[in-house]
Parts: C-alpha cells; structure tokens; sequence
C-alpha cells in the first residue's frame, strides 16, 4: 500500500475525485449520528434498571447506622456508601465524602473554594495576582472549562505512554509557586486510554511543590470501566502512595457512578487526606445540610459491594467492547498504512484517541458534521480549545447503536482520506 | 395573677425554691429531645413514601419531551419539574432552574458565584474591599453562616409585622453601593412565622439599590407549609412586582421540596428574570452536566401538581398543627401574665419565635440543655450569633414526637420562670 504522502498530484486528485464521490452518497443518506460525548448508550443504562425496584415503600429507609435517609443530615454520607465508593477509589471509608450526582460539581466547587477561601489556610487564590494549572495534552475539555471559567492560566503539558511529561511536570511544580495544581485522568485517561505507570504515580506522590496548596486533581473516572476482563490495566493507588512519600495531602481524588448506574442520577465522591477533608467539611457544613441519602443508600442496596461493581461493569464492557472494536477494526481497514492517521487502542474508558496529519483535525470534524455524524469539536482536548497542531479528535463511540457506529466511522474515516488528500494538494 | 416584675424578693425567693425543686423532678426524668432545628418528623416523612413507588423497573424513565432522564443532560430541569416547581414558586416555567436536593447550597453557590464572578458582569465581588448584606432579625441562621463565611459584614434590620423595616432598608440599599444583598423569609419567616405585607413586598420591587449587583435573596421555603386550611397567609409574588417595578433582574427566589418530600432527597430550584438565568446558566454549564432528573421525574410523577402538593401539605399540617397548639397552649397556661415572655403564634412554617426577659436566653436554653432538651442556640438567629438583647430563642416543635414535645415545653417554661426569677433577683 502507497502512502498518501508518496502519491503524485495526478494519483491524489484523481482519488479525491473518488473519494468525494462516496462523501455525496454519504451525505445523500440523513446520517444524524452524535460521536461527541462520552455517553453510555440506553442499552448500558437498561442494565442498571433493577435500581429503581431496591426501594419502595414497603422497604426501610434506614442505613445501617440505623439513621433515616430520607431526613437531613450526615454530610459525609452513609458509611455504607462511603465503603462502597471508598472500595470503587481504593481508599478506607473514613477518607471519603459523599456529594451529590456529578464529580465535576466536585471538581468545579473544590477550585471555587480555593478560589474564596484558599487551600488548608493559604491565600485566596482571588487574591493572587496569577494562578496556573497544568494540564497533561490532549486531555479532558471540560476539565479546561473550569480552570478557565476561574481565570487560572493553563500550562499544556505532554502525555506519553506512561502518563503526563514527568520531567516537564516536577520541574514546573516546583520552581513555581503560582502552579497550584494539575489536571489528572489517571486510568483509561480521556481521551487517549493510557493508564499512568507506577513509576508515574510514585513521582507525582513525590513532588516537592514550590506552592503549598498545590494539589494533583485525579480524577479517577473510570477506575473500573475495563473493556476485556483478561487485559485490565492497574493503576498505583495514589493516596497511600502521598502518605508514604510524605505529602499526605497534595492529592485529592474524585469519582462518581456516572458510568456504572446512571449518568444523571449517580452518586459521586471525593477521597483525601483527613486533613484536606477537615478543610472541605468547613465549607461544606455552610453550603448544604447533606447531599442525597436516599439515592446512597439506593446504589449500596443494588451494588451491595466491589464484587457487585466488577459483575455490574462486566455488562457494560459486553455492550462496549464491540462498540470499541468495530471503530478499531474500521480505523485499520481504511487509514492503516496510508500514512495519514494514527490512533491508540484502549482497554478500558471511554474513548479513542485520534490524530490526523498536522493541521486536518478541524476540517475532517466539519466534514463528518456536513455529512450527519457529530464529534468531539477539534480543538476540545486542549485548553483553550487550541491544539496547536490541529491534530487531535476525540471519539466517543459509547452512545450510537453497533450499526450506526459503523456508519459513523466509515465516514469519519472517508473525511480523514478527504481532508487528508486536499491538505497534501496544497502543498 | 401578679407580673414578675412586681413581686417582692422573698416572693421571688420562694418561687425560686418551688422551681428549683420542679427543675430537679425534670432533670431526674433523663429527657433526651431535640427541639433545635426545622427538622420534619418521621411520621411526617411517612407520608411520602409513595414516592419511592412511581418509578420502577417497569416505568418509563423517560420525561414528556421524550428525553431519557437517566443519561446526561438537560441543565435546567425536565420540563414537567420546572412546571411544578414554578407552580409552587409562582412562576412560569421558563423562569426556573432546578438544581439538585438542597435550595441552601443554591443559595451558596449564588453568594460564592458573585464573590468570583459578579453579577451580570459587575465586579467580582472577591475583588471589593467590603461587602455588605442586611440581615432582617431575627432570621435564619444558615443564611447568615454563609455571608459570613465569604467575609460579607451584615448588617441588622429589625423585622416588624409586615415584614423587615422597609424605611431602613430602602434608606440603606439606595445610599450604600457596598450593600449587594439582603436575606428574606418572606412568607411564615424564620423564626417568627411573619409573612411580608403587600406593601413591603411592593417597596421591594421598587427598591432603587446604589449598587447595580444587589439582589433580594428571597427564600421561599415555606410558600405551602400552612398550618391551617381556612386562615392561610398570602404573600405578593414578588418576581412579577419587580418587573411592573422596572426592576425586573433584583430578585433571586429560591425553593425546594425539602420539607414536602424527603428533606435529604427533595428537589430545589432559582426562580429569577431571564437576564439572571442565562447569567447563571454561564457557570452552570461549567459546574455539572446536570442535576438529577430521574428524581425530578420521581417528585413530579408522585405530586402530579400544584392540587396534588396541596393535598399533600394538608396531610403535614395534620401533623404540625397539634404541636404548635400543644406548645402554643403550654406557653399561654405556664407564661402569660407573668410579664417575663411573649411569642408569636404562627399560621405556617416550622417555628415558634419566643422572646424572654432581656439578657435571659443564653441561660434558658442551657438550663433546658442541662435537663435533656436541646434547643436552637440563643443568639442563633441572629448575624454572628449575637442577639443584642440576649431574647430571642426559636422554638423547632416538628421532629419529637407530641408527647415528647408536650414534656419538652413544660420543661421549656419552667426553664425561662427560673432564670427569670434569678435575673430579677440579681437586678
């Protein structure tokens, strides 16, 4: 097979002739294909229906500490939701709080109150004149919203294999007081599916921070979203690691059910130091009586354990994993070896990550939108929304149907052979 | 029946001896009842749990516009819960964001938003040297604990039958660009059970703050929560008053079903002008993917519409109402004529405002703490709790059982005789 980049003018305008050929018949079918968020399917969520039968009124509503649920109180959640999670993230059950359906709200209110009141008695980060975060590339966009939302300066730094630009990372963090934290998606990373290494982990628990409130925000969303059961990946646990390294409370980890039970009505958590939790149940306290007991107690009841958990997501990886796999397969049929196209095949998460040629990302997501198959917008993966090579494109293959999601990634690949063989005619 | 004030040291002496020896027979019967915060009873609670009965595994889980509410999505609330909520807010549904259990941590995150980000585009108030809210008095003291959390310096306004002291509030609000709020419970407040007079709520609406960013945070919390069918107060909706007022964008409502459903696992909602809503919805969409509607979709299946909360409320009125009789009535029988107290007998919400001797309710509440019943802290209702005049104590009769409670305001009132007496024979 001939690289596109080895093919003359004659040979590249004469295949763009064929390939806008097919692009027509595409765009003749009313495609309406949504690629762009990591959405489970209705099928995923069909598996987590016997929720709503585990209570009803004939059912106490007591937690096993024999308090109500359905009244007020217990900020920190039930215990035995604080196990559950507490298993889900690999942490005791005294190291955890439970809020409410989103870990993002999480994320977004732990960056607020630094914002107001600082981190364990630091400065108002409103009161610094610049704040910055680093942000491992490509990386998660709403993730980037936020620090953006809140005027925090944004420090692209590289993924490898291996997880972020280690080098790149504890040189910033700590010659540089104004970086106050990073931005983490450690196992099944989004988009790109790499689980950082031990060797990773053990260096961020490592860091020496030029900043004393800086944290490393690990957001731990699909620590148990596997594809195969015989190839897992494992991911250091992180929290222990600080601990025995001497920096208890430079990370705090987030995680929810969003993807397990339902994305609307989980319940999410975070997992730190008693210290950092101390510091957050100040606010906490003033900002609300305690998040939702019953909707706890609802997943502990249906879940009951981790074992509960791993059975559960088997399910999901069994309407997943084909999903994943025909997008692969379609992606080798029609890009591999072209030269124009690289991609990296996940074991787990929710997402894969594709590069084109250098400056072709955002023409072959508009392509592929003119036709009816909405992506990820190019861009997304990086703060700012600027991939300063116009490569990346996330693609989200959880919610379409099998046979849609075939349709969708024929003519993504069509639009990358595209947009591929005009860029090279420009040349 | 002779005042305090008029008896004779040895006539005070002597009664001081016979309550004493009451004090000591409570003290001996090892009470243990809480009367300290707004907390329905379980027997109140039973009444919804036919709510954990309308979705089930064999119930369609999508809302009336067709969307799955299990999945992600739909910032504002499903349609049919933005009905029902604007039903009990008085408002359209188009003027409502539904969030999630808790109309306090709305409240929060309205007050941390401004601090970061202004007010329709005013000045992040985090970068103001001084910001002020005034504090009707007595009022609620979680509203308080958070302006005071974000350093904003309150100011006390006294509340009078109709409502805050509309003069001073005017007169403040319109001289005073640091003044960007004020705290309302405009209808059975807390504590006093006052529902704002028409005239106040319209001097509201046509307030003309100095500051651009000031808005009235109005906490609807108790719009349904009568006590009695046929004597019902009214309050002017106040949104609709502002925009006749020109002053469409000054007033924040808020809302929740806390304490018509379950009060940990209710829905909660903002009622403002468009202007703010598309203001909020800025950060919103930055916080969370959205709220959680299979429980929207839950409370608006069980209560179907405002007939259908209606209904509802008259069953926890059935069960409020004798308690606030039972206290009511012991408070007439032990206290009145004597000189030393006067309270205010409400037509809804969830307290009972009392008023002891000046400097007397530090120690009535601790001389009922010391014999088993805990009540709201003195001072509590009060900015930085500090009550001026140490007498106001607010009375929680909805979680202990009638019996219990009918034990807890017998103690309650020989508590505030006794320290009456040695006040006065102090003086």
């Amino acid at each position: 097979m001939k690289t596109y980049q080895t093919m003359s003018k004659d040979e590249l305008t004469s295949l763009k002739t064929d390939l806008e050929a097919k692009y027509k018949e595409f765009q003749g079918m009313g495609l309406k294909l949504d690629m762009s968020r990591g959405k489970p399917s209705a099928k995923q969520l069909d598996i987590s229906m016997g929720m709503m039968d585990v209570l009803n009124s004939e059912v106490s509503l007591q937690c096993e500490e024999g308090i109500d649920c359905r009244n007020y109180g217990i900020l920190d959640g039930i215990k035995e939701a604080r196990e559950l999670l507490g298993a889900i993230s690999e942490v005791p059950a005294d190291n955890i709080i439970i809020y409410g359906n989103s870990s993002l709200n999480i994320m977004y209110d732990t960056i607020s109150r630094s914002m107001t009141h600082g981190v364990m008695g630091s400065t108002p980060w409103c009161k610094l004149d610049t704040i910055k975060f680093l942000c491992p590339v490509p990386g998660y966009d709403r993730h980037f919203a936020i620090t953006e939302h809140f005027g925090i300066e944004m420090i692209n730094v590289p993924m490898t294999n291996e997880g972020p630009d280690m080098d790149m990372v504890e040189q910033l963090v700590s010659s540089d007081d104004t970086i106050k934290g990073i931005w983490c998606v450690p196992k099944y990373s989004n988009p790109q599916g790499i689980t950082y290494s031990e060797e990773t982990v053990k260096r961020f628990a490592r860091l020496k921070p030029a900043a004393k409130d800086f944290r490393i925000y690990w957001d731990n969303a699909y620590s148990v979203h596997h594809l195969y059961e015989d190839q897992q990946d494992f991911c250091l646990e992180i929290l222990e690691e600080c601990e025995k390294a001497g920096n208890p409370d430079i990370v705090y980890k987030f995680t929810s059910t969003s993807k397990i039970s339902f994305p609307g009505s989980g319940v999410a958590a975070i997992a730190t130091s008693k210290n950092n939790l101390a510091d957050i149940r100040k606010q906490l306290t003033l900002q609300t009586i305690g998040h939702d007991k019953v909707n706890q107690l609802r997943h502990v009841r249906f879940f009951k354990d981790l074992d509960g958990i791993h059975e559960h997501m088997k399910k999901h990886a069994d309407i997943m994993r084909p999903k994943f796999e025909a997008v692969i397969d379609i992606l080798e049929k029609e890009l591999s070896g072209l030269g124009i196209a690289s991609w990296i095949k996940p074991r787990g998460g929710y997402f894969i990550s594709f590069e084109s040629m250098d400056g072709c990302a955002k023409d072959i997501v508009s392509k592929a939108k003119e036709a009816g198959v909405v992506m990820t917008g190019a861009g997304a993966t990086y703060p700012y929304g600027k991939d300063p090579k116009n490569s990346n494109i996330r693609i989200a293959p959880s919610f379409p149907t099998l046979d849609e999601l075939k349709q969708a990634a024929e003519l993504f690949a069509l639009c990358v052979k595209l947009v591929s063989v005009e860029k090279l005619l420009e040349q």
